[in-house]
């Protein structure tokens, strides 16, 4: 049997640097650990962009359709702010999540002890943090049409479509069941149906698949209230699953409220493939930060957890992922921490590729 | 000349509670200052569709659509939620704010001195708060068409249209810069223009209007960052304004940090009418609690602080808004507490009547 395959895009930004200490890892598992991946590499945003004139060429996009799993950096950078819609580094990523068809994108928004002092919100509100979000992530406003820019009479008139039917949000909803089984058994499903037509049909289907989970406690809220409650009490929740567009304010704010943005993986599943494995693309939360590029300032620790979710969802090798993430633990306990992880106060910094060697050796 | 005309609709949960304390100021000022006001009354949403099976008369529209200012205080609740979306409490509001055409929605997000202790965020990131949150309230995917839930091929499909004309963004981003002339000249304008076209058209209006106020500094932020920043440093922003559906979520997200939640009022304004006042209506941001409804629990000072807006904003009396605001002010430093500020650290709450006696006596 074939080595299991990865494919990385390192992307902008911060993108390069972070992926650096990822691919630290990954040699590791194949000298101590005798874990083999067959690893590529391709560009993807303004990367692609600078070198094709695409944000994705078709051939990284194929060979995204073959491999066991991407690892994707960050895309996008005030560079390509002028540039035409349709060839925006973002395009790259959104072409990668609708084609390879992941509907359901993993955000743990998750508290580590040795920083429950770096969040904005007071410590007993954080500490100990772990709660999921499932956003939906190939339907929705994202992708509906019509969309555009139109003249209508003397002017122009800007048009989004929010659209998903019940088959769209039957499944995310049954990949939120699903882990809210194997985690604390609650799930929040976060819509506008005081408002939003889509909101309803959404709180009806959500309601159909829980008869399917009788273990799960399932409740509803409004996004905005959402909203307010995960800045109020965050720990009431376990899982929230949400559309594509609340999905992205959601989990963002929620990672943030963590005081561990620098440190928060994501995973983006589809459907499975004739090995077994799901599609899957792994990304850090936090974006291409294009004002620390290149300066070794990054910190890669949320890439290298995402490389940990590959090692979970893609890979079954649950207990790899548990060492990876026990590496980071160890390292942070012991002091590790990039400039992210310091505020204003003082205390030297150690750069990306110290702590991507710190984890390494914690490995 | 005859005296300014305010309809009060009190509406659902806590709403007429609150409303009652509001009525105590109004009387206030005209036993004492001699400010008088047609004072009308008036059913909104649960409470008038069990009246009359709408959540909004037409009779009520008109009327609204002729007083100076509409004082409303809260609408829906869960004896409501099986209710058909055409007649549920929240589009007796929506009818409201879109026949008056109130196309800007004025949040203040503040955090009052004595209250610094209560946010769920930190003391110095939110102590001295105090931003204004600009939100579109009469278009975008709230009101678009077309809507609704479709049949196609064998299952359903939710569709809801965000839209927004370049008129429409003219005008409400014209507001947002007169507001930022009048405070600390920032304004951050938020939207998805990375995703969304619509979000691109808004950028570019609101990029165009600033020529008119060269004095305001205009900056741009994707809405998932702008509720990121929020959670981390919300003291950065002065004026933020943003689109129908973010400014609902981002609103609510900073009404909450502000820890003063029960505190914030709300203003909507739409275009002057024949005396020169804008059709105006004011709320709490506040939902309508229906867990504690009628129990003498709620916070009057949202409701009340609504009104010192309608003071500022319709009636021009901007002295008279600063007694109003100054003497809830003194009522909090001496220590008044509805059961809402006091966490759940024991120390006995006063009531919703008590609170509204402490402000008036303080007037
Ligand atoms: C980069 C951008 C297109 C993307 C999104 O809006 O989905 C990002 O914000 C995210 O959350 O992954
Ligand atoms: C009650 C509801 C219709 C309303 C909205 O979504 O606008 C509320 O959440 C608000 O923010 O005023």
């Amino acid at each position: 049997m074939s080595n299991p395959s990865i494919l990385i895009l390192p992307g902008d930004g911060i993108g390069p640097e972070v992926m650096t200490e990822v691919k630290k890892v990954i040699s590791w598992f194949g000298a101590k650990r005798d874990i083999q991946f067959d690893v590529s590499e391709d560009l993807v945003g303004g990367a692609a962009y600078d070198a094709h004139g695409t944000p994705l060429h078709d051939d990284t996009m194929a060979r995204a359709q073959e491999v066991d799993a991407v690892l994707l950096g960050a895309v996008g950078g005030p560079k390509y702010d002028e540039l035409d819609f349709s060839v925006k580094p973002e395009r790259g990523l959104l072409r990668l999540r609708k084609e390879m068809d992941l509907f359901s994108n993993l955000r743990p928004a998750q508290c580590f002890d040795a920083l429950a002092d770096f969040s904005s919100l007071k410590k007993d509100v954080v500490a100990g943090l772990d709660i999921m979000i499932v956003r939906e992530l190939t339907s929705g406003i994202y992708f509906g049409e019509p969309r555009g820019i139109f003249e209508e009479g003397n002017e122009r008139v800007g048009i989004n479509t929010q659209r998903y039917t019940e088959s769209e949000i039957d499944r995310v909803a049954r990949s939120a069941f699903e882990l809210a089984m194997r985690r604390g058994k609650k799930l929040c499903s976060m819509e506008k149906a005081n408002v939003m037509e889509s909101g309803i049909l959404w709180r009806e289907v959500v309601t159909e698949v829980a008869k399917d989970y009788p273990e799960v406690a399932l409740s509803h809220m409004y996004a905005d209230a959402g909203a307010m409650q995960l800045c109020r009490w965050p720990k009431q929740f376990d899982v929230i699953v949400t559309d594509n567009l609340f999905g992205d304010l959601l989990s963002d704010a929620a990672a943030m409220l963590t005081g561990s943005l620098g440190m928060l993986p994501s995973a983006s599943l589809g459907a499975p493939m004739a090995n077994g494995r799901p599609k899957a693309l792994y990304e850090p939360v936090h974006g291409s930060a294009p004002d620390i590029a290149g300066q070794g300032k990054a910190n890669p620790i949320a890439c290298i957890l995402s490389f940990a979710m590959a090692l979970r969802y893609s890979f079954d090798l649950g207990s790899e992922a548990d060492r990876v993430e026990a590496a980071v633990e160890t390292a942070l306990a012991n002091g590790a921490r990039t400039a992210d992880l310091l505020g204003e106060e003082g205390a030297t910094p150690i750069s990306t590729s110290e702590m991507g060697d710190v984890i390494v050796a914690a490995l």
